[in-house]
């Protein structure tokens, strides 16, 4: 039997306004070293803030790891209470800092 | 006479809440195209948002280029009026789509 090889998902973070840019960031960094890889969701400037904040703590804690991140935003239309909203997704992956120059 | 190899040093963009981003989209995607790479800068979240979005549109501008985008937050402290505020800054630099799989 064939083993067949899947694409791997990453898993999403929805940030919110309220969401603590702390913990979020100590979410991204568990998930980019176990991973690799992560997706981070947000909706509205008060979220996409928090979500940012979030990734520039994470670079620090990545640090001790030898990691670093980097971000590629996009748009993405989610549904919130049956209403099409468009979001901001910033696909983040990690590479070793060793990596480059 | 030797000459004298300077870092380059990227150019800087500053975006606040009123910025238009398709403006700020096709000025980064223009730097990127010249120079490889531009830092961003926003203070307060209505201007960080309107920086990742101009990012968003920056990489649909590239992708005719063959070119597309990747961007590090981080924290900076800036002086504005004699008042020191912390701001985001977002490195970004380009590279050829080829480059990866």
């Amino acid at each position: 039997m064939e083993a067949t090889l899947q694409p791997p998902v990453p898993e999403i973070l929805k940030v919110s306004a309220d969401s603590r840019p702390h913990s979020v960031a100590g979410a991204i960094a568990a998930l980019l070293r176990s991973q690799g890889r992560v997706e981070v969701q947000a909706i509205g400037p008060a979220a996409v803030n928090q979500a940012v904040k979030a990734l520039a703590i994470a670079r620090g804690y990545l640090t001790e790891d030898g990691l670093d991140l980097s971000t590629q935003p996009a748009f993405v239309k989610l549904e919130v209470e049956q209403e099409e909203r468009t979001a901001i997704k910033l696909g983040v992956y990690a590479y070793r800092l060793t990596d480059v120059q």
